[in-house]
């Protein structure tokens, strides 16, 4: 078994134990039943889901059924719903040894974050204080949703080095501080970040890497043999590529106003999405010496565009304003690709194994920048007055913000979110350093074979060398 | 060729003969011209689907064409449909050598089933008497994929020991079975039952398990070395899977009330499916010695608290309460693959190859229970005066009916979903005994080389080799 | 290297150069900004996606922003948006060593052609003189996923034989005619043709052919040892044939009328669908002498049924009729595979990989004319007067056309999208020639290693050799 041999003190530098009978059950249950009895307390209905609705609807003078948000939102939830297990779930299965762990750990956390994410936006967003209660409808499911894309992002950066348990206690923080970075950009700072490039994109990319960079494994080359992908996991991974680039339209529009503020975010990222495609299969030819394509970058880099329109996705960015988004990504992500990780591996020490710096930390943070300079120079001639007060929400105390006020504090709510990134990550990093949790040895990353069974191994190279020597 | 050596009679002795040459062709042209003429007979678009509707529109005084039912109905259409034909398909396919079988006749039998289930369900629930016509619409639609899924469920308990004839008959008995007892139960007894824990889980699953326990195979011993997964069919399956849990939220809530109905039962299962997955995750680490994870566990036990939610979703449960049955049934249903199935097995001899005991007939009883329960404690303060009405549809002849009352009934059709399971599947099994139908000997099951062209021999070959090798 | 040895002049017969180093990205950075400057021209918000919408509403007395054509469409939009990149892309995976150019260069060339279309589209149909503007909504990008579609098809039958620089140049010209014909055949010549039996299956599937028979390689068994698949490949391409078959229904009616016309085109192609599996089915297993199935037909034939009924899913055709259309499609659309395919091959010289002849070509033309029967057959009594109107938009110019004619126009439609293909495809055909393509040679066909990295394959094969035998 290997050792951390770099790490000061002894302490961590038992041989590793990746044995979690005792661990991960633990903690399933004890934070599952956590959930319910935080549930019982606190999470109820709202009128729009309560048996009360055909009275609300009445004291309301609401006409009609189809008024419930639910239909203005239950298709893009169920968009967003696949993005998170399919998308996320299956962009990890590219490993050759660990698309089990990719899945199926992305399922576990989601399952869990989801809980925890509706209490803990729920006590920050929309915690009744006359009742106590926090009333939850369609909405806070696809807000639930967007809260564990964060920790599913900070998984990207540590898939195959860590345990469930591990993955378990990067949730619990990850979703944790989501909310709180959430409730100061969207309520505080009253940014706009529909499509989550600030309080998603960039910070679960920097949280990932922070964490990530904690754990430094010096000897992760002895692993080096699991740390690719056979045929078959790479057409696996496109499954998830492709469901996250379709539904991504629904992403950034799943929260927006209704009206034409989902409209138009689903044109913008579409558009966005269009162009990042080109650009990623242009630089990706360029870096070969025969023009050949290169997988990871087809399976991550496309959907860069999608990830920096999360912020101004639903203003008025214009059509050929979202192409340009999608076209400057689309490059930036595929060279992050290129340099920018084997850079981070060898001097700042920092494997990222889906490379989520260039997926999701560095085009969240241009997003969230893009948002600021398109929100600065909103003008009421483009908006109309009332679209510019529905757009940016200029009401209550913020009814005399200008838009070029707004901007500054779009720019500062990016760094917000990177900070807490960085600094939360830092902290997990070292929780998760405590020799307990079960974490695989440096030459046992990658493998599956280290937290579930995996049924006849022979049988399955067997079938693989057939196929080799077919060819 | 395998001999079933423990009939009475040498009727049911002879060597099997898998060719389904004419029988095959045989019976998909003549049920399907069958459905040719029924259609013709019997089937017409209904008011919403009609080119009338503009007419019926300006009748009614409905002012917008987003009143159309299509409108209220079609994303979970759509959502269903998938379950249906990715979702159980895919879930089929985790066996080594039977993914063309899993995923293909799936398709096969749902094709048929949905005709089908649009004559059955129509003849009892919405023929018009005075036309003599069955008029259909976006919700029809929705209950015919509901209908095939009972015989879906128990094409899960014989996948891969029966032939694609045999499953054209389970499909065509399914479908009538199915469409009788779900008359007695939503009709005579008035239970409700929007997402089927009584009328598709507890059924299909009874109903398969009976045919199953019907075609006992002494020797199936001999295709033992088929009977499980190589690591990229259980990538497979979970596609199945994920398909399922994901989109499970709309066939809950695809045919419940307009408004709080459907954003309700969306609520509710998507709560009590997140938490199944937790404790699925737990039991099935804490039944291995080093706390290893199951695939078959993953892919199916998480999925439980869906099929437990089918009854009251649409009821106040409350989120916690939602979330409560989702733990139980994951930890029952990860028992029952652990403990249930393999005892079955043993001393029932009852071979159940996806194990939809623990999935769908266990979890689809309790589903039953639960709503009873759930309705039983029913009250006007939760529900308020008019929501109870509508919820439980207290109206006509059953004005009158108490809450307690309904619970009764509800605990009543559990028990006649159970019963039609269990008579209609031992029947079917008995008339799927004649030696007529193609099915394969017991050294010859799980494996697609018997009904599909399989290219690259060698492949098979080489797995062949293999596997001797091994055992 | 192969030579095209049957060409006159030596300038066709250069060894190949496979190399793309240069001409790929060249072409994919040209076209992206030129689709910037185009969409800073041209493109804009329509009403319903600018943030001058609520004024908009206001004017127009809309009361709700459910009004909004994004909630009659959006949820539509979505499936078919799936159908492009998942269903063709997955389809398209069948092959043993062609995946990733499946999948990957369908992502490409649909990602370039629906910004292509969004201009092409706009020009012809929805520029508006005063401001010189196209306005784009949701309805625009369903459109302009169609208009992919067509050069979709057509690479279908080009799978494996052509460089990505090619599929580029196939999908600007197709698009591009895609416009022209559409333009003739709905605005000019009045037709209906809402799933696009006509422009898009007929047009997209000639267009493929007659560029393939333009490209005949005449030493193609040379790659021979690659044209199949292998058993997870077939998996693979199921998911796509799945995805295809269940969102069908939306396909066809995305852009029909709101309310009955959506609700009744979906209704008919669920039914038409279901009908084509049985009798694919049926067909298959009579083709074998042993009744076995083909994945070939279960992947293909089966969505026949979806193809032919382009077109008249949004007439009153009835539920027998749709049966009946997808009874005859399935089975001729098997037939095709069987006899055709290898008949076009070996006496007309056309090498149709995924045989799109029997999918698309044929099928379409037979809905085209299926349409054109049922148009001239509608009458008054079955549509009402004002349904009629309504389903065939007799307005304006229009207004005075009888059933009979309009039966005729879509017969010529027909014929036009027809020619269009071929010719179109003839010409496209002899531009691949010229030698600059960079295509790959006869004995290097269906083969990702010439466009893809493909990772130590063989390498880690050899390499889990031996740790399998040491353990």
């Amino acid at each position: 078994m290997g050792n951390c041999c770099d790490c000061v003190t002894g302490f961590f530098c038992r041989p590793k134990n990746t044995n979690v009978r005792v661990s991960l059950p633990a903690v399933c249950f004890v934070w599952q039943i956590a959930m319910i009895i935080l549930f019982g307390v606190f999470i109820r209905y709202d009128e729009e889901s309560d048996a009360h609705w055909v009275e609300f609807k009445r004291e309301h003078n609401i006409t009609s059924d189809i008024e419930n948000d639910f239909y203005f939102r239950y298709p893009s939830f169920q968009d967003v719903h696949v993005m998170i297990f399919v998308g996320f779930g299956f962009l990890m299965t590219f490993l050759k040894r660990y698309s089990f762990g990719g899945v199926g750990f992305n399922f576990l956390i989601a399952a869990f974050g989801l809980q925890w994410a509706l209490l803990m936006q729920g006590w920050f967003h929309s915690l009744d204080p006359a009742t106590g209660k926090i009333y939850i409808g369609v909405e806070s499911l696809i807000n639930a949703d967007f809260c564990c894309a964060g920790s599913l992002i900070a998984y990207g950066a540590l898939l195959g080095k860590v345990s469930p348990v591990q993955l378990m206690v990067v949730t619990l923080f990850g979703v944790t501080l989501f909310a709180v970075e959430e409730y100061i950009i969207l309520t505080l700072l009253h940014c706009r970040d529909a499509g989550g490039s600030m309080v998603i994109h960039a910070f679960g990319g920097y949280y990932g890497l922070a964490i990530s960079w904690v754990l430094y494994r010096p000897n992760l080359h002895q692993s080096k043999r699991l740390n690719g992908s056979v045929y078959h996991s790479d057409v696996f991974a496109m499954i998830g590529t492709l469901f996250l680039w379709m539904f991504w339209p629904s992403f950034n529009s799943a929260i927006t106003d209704h009206g034409d503020g989902q409209h138009r975010a689903a044109i913008n990222t579409y558009l966005a999405l269009a162009s990042s495609v080109l650009t990623t299969v242009a630089i990706s030819s360029m870096s070969q010496k025969t023009g050949k394509l290169d997988m990871v970058h087809i399976q991550n880099a496309t959907l860069a565009g999608g990830v920096a329109m999360g912020t101004a996705a639903e203003f008025m960015i214009t059509p050929y304003g979202s192409l340009i988004v999608g076209f400057c990504t689309g490059i930036i992500s595929t060279f992050g690709y290129l340099y920018i990780t084997p850079f981070l591996e060898k001097y700042l020490k920092l494997q990222d194994t889906c490379g989520v710096h260039n997926l999701h930390a560095l085009p969240g943070m241009l997003g969230g920048f893009i948002g600021a300079i398109v929100a600065a120079a909103a003008t009421e001639s483009v908006y109309s007055a009332e679209g510019l007060i529905n757009v940016f929400d200029f009401e209550g105390s913020f009814a005399n913000r200008g838009v070029g006020t707004q901007g500054g504090f779009q720019a500062a709510g990016t760094c917000v979110a990177i900070a807490f990134g960085l600094v939360g990550g830092a902290i997990v990093g070292l929780i998760l350093r405590i020799p307990i949790w079960g974490d695989p040895a440096d030459d046992n990353c990658y493998d599956d074979e280290v937290y579930w069974e995996v049924r006849v191994f022979r049988e399955y190279i067997m079938l693989q060398i057939e196929t080799t020597f077919t060819l």
